[in-house]
């Protein structure tokens, strides 16, 4: 059976020809002899799906609320990361990712600390009518767009053209997965229970209304690294066969998705395109040395995209 | 638009008529106005989906472990809860799940304790083959069937109704979640990615082949009671619209799932039917108390029923 709809030619026109879209198309028509229900493929979200730069989305959403907190409670403005949130004190924030590269998570604590605060005791009802509303609200700082528009086209293409040959797409996210799912459906084509990514602890309290789910002050997970692989096992009990990335933290899935007799593809996007994003290889060392010793599919924004977004 | 296939009557066949079998087509023919994504099903597996007396399936599973273990280190033959085991001491078991009941986890602790060690270190694909192996090999031990023939047929029945009216169905067990994944989709119909269960915690270890999940000697969650519900949103991001169980574990799952805007519906089986299965109210008079000041549909195996298995 050929692979389905329309033809991977016209299925991927925002991918250029070349080794990256000619891996994709092999892949696929490979996985065509397997069964549809292993068709499991796995992406990251930040610096994947969409962009990441000047910083996470989601991390814009955070110091927003940072700001409401400290409009709320003064003293708050004194503290960190409150502090920094209200004085826009991006360099707080830039030295805490390069702390972060180098192993020190001290200001990392201070910024987990102020996200657990941020949302201790809000309902999961609330906490995603309020990522929708800025997700749906919000422009990006430098691109010229609303966040929403953020995402990358051929990564678009490329949930499509596996959506049509039977693949079952997750999110696989360091982020917030309650964060993302309001928009998931709509923005991915991937439905909100194949969203996998970092939780706080919930609670359940009964009333008389079918009770009430919200937030404590303590992360159930964190999303990233080995713990992706573990996340991907437990939601959908399979080792995928596609598995997509950016950075250090995906290298435990991108390891895990191998086969010794079903095909596999790794792909690890690569940002290098200035004029048209950003360029960057800061917390994707490690993985692009293992791009290179294990053969991965390194996907290059500026030469294998035709357009971006 | 009619529930679909062959009409309600044939489908639901071993369901006598009366109010159970009225409740649930008056549920379903409602549920097809509103939208195919929010109609989610849960239903607890251990005495909802299948037999869960004498003993638990799982535990005779683990019990066969304990037994294993100890053949491999004799010293455990006089330390609980392996000696319980190899000495088949159901009188200990007994009495554990009456101090439970009464509120004493004394005994439970040590049991779960030794079902932590039980599958320590093992990987997730070997724990899942011997599920697999046990559940298909072993015979009940008193119903003269196979473990896989201790499914209730009505069940079975009203899961296939659900499904060809777009239903995605979800178990939510207490039971662990990767025994039950390797026979959910042949027996229930019931994808692994829609199995929700607990599970204990899973560590991963890169290796040149893909890596390794392995179970640790730790819980990750136990999903009952005020925690089905939590896993319930982790896992669909949805408030159900069917919810089914037996006990009282399944109090805070049925009480999530109503709605002021949308048809819900909330069955409790009562197995009140010592000929054909079993009767018993142990662990579930709370959930009996709750249904009936609160109108939810109780089940009753002698009464609603044509068949049981």
């Amino acid at each position: 059976m050929a692979a389905t709809t329309a033809g991977p030619g016209t299925a991927l026109a925002s991918w250029r020809d070349g080794p990256a879209k000619d891996a994709i198309i092999d892949f696929v028509a490979n996985a065509e002899a397997g069964p549809v229900e292993e068709r499991v493929a796995v992406f990251d979200n930040d610096g994947t799906l969409w962009c990441e730069k000047p910083m996470p989305i989601q991390l814009d959403f955070i110091l927003r609320r940072f700001v409401e907190m400290a409009d709320a409670d003064p003293s708050l403005r004194e503290r960190l990361p409150w502090k920094a949130a209200c004085e826009r004190d991006y360099a707080w924030l830039g030295k805490l990712m390069e702390e972060h590269y180098a192993g020190d998570d001290t200001n990392v604590r201070v910024l987990a600390g102020g996200i657990l605060a941020a949302y201790d005791g809000m309902s999961v009802e609330e906490f995603e009518a309020r990522s929708d509303r800025f997700l749906r609200d919000t422009r990006h700082p430098t691109l010229g767009r609303g966040y929403l528009e953020c995402v990358y086209a051929p990564m678009l293409e490329l949930l499509d053209h596996l959506s049509a040959n039977h693949f079952s797409n997750y999110i696989v996210s360091g982020g917030g997965r309650d964060f993302m799912r309001p928009i998931s459906q709509e923005v991915y084509g991937i439905p909100l229970q194949r969203v996998i990514g970092s939780s706080a602890a919930l609670g359940y309290a009964s009333d008389d209304r079918g009770g009430t789910i919200t937030h404590k002050a303590e992360l159930d997970y964190l999303d990233d690294g080995p713990e992706k692989p573990v996340r991907i096992w437990s939601r959908t009990g399979r080792r995928p066969l596609l598995a997509a990335g950016n950075s250090n933290g995906d290298v435990p899935m991108l390891d895990f998705t191998q086969h010794e007799d079903k095909p596999s593809l790794r792909l690890l996007v690569l940002h290098d395109d200035q004029e048209r994003e950003f360029a960057y290889t800061g917390g994707a060392e490690q993985a692009l040395e293992r791009a290179a010793a294990e053969g991965w599919t390194v996907v290059s924004v500026k030469d294998d995209w035709v357009t971006v977004f």
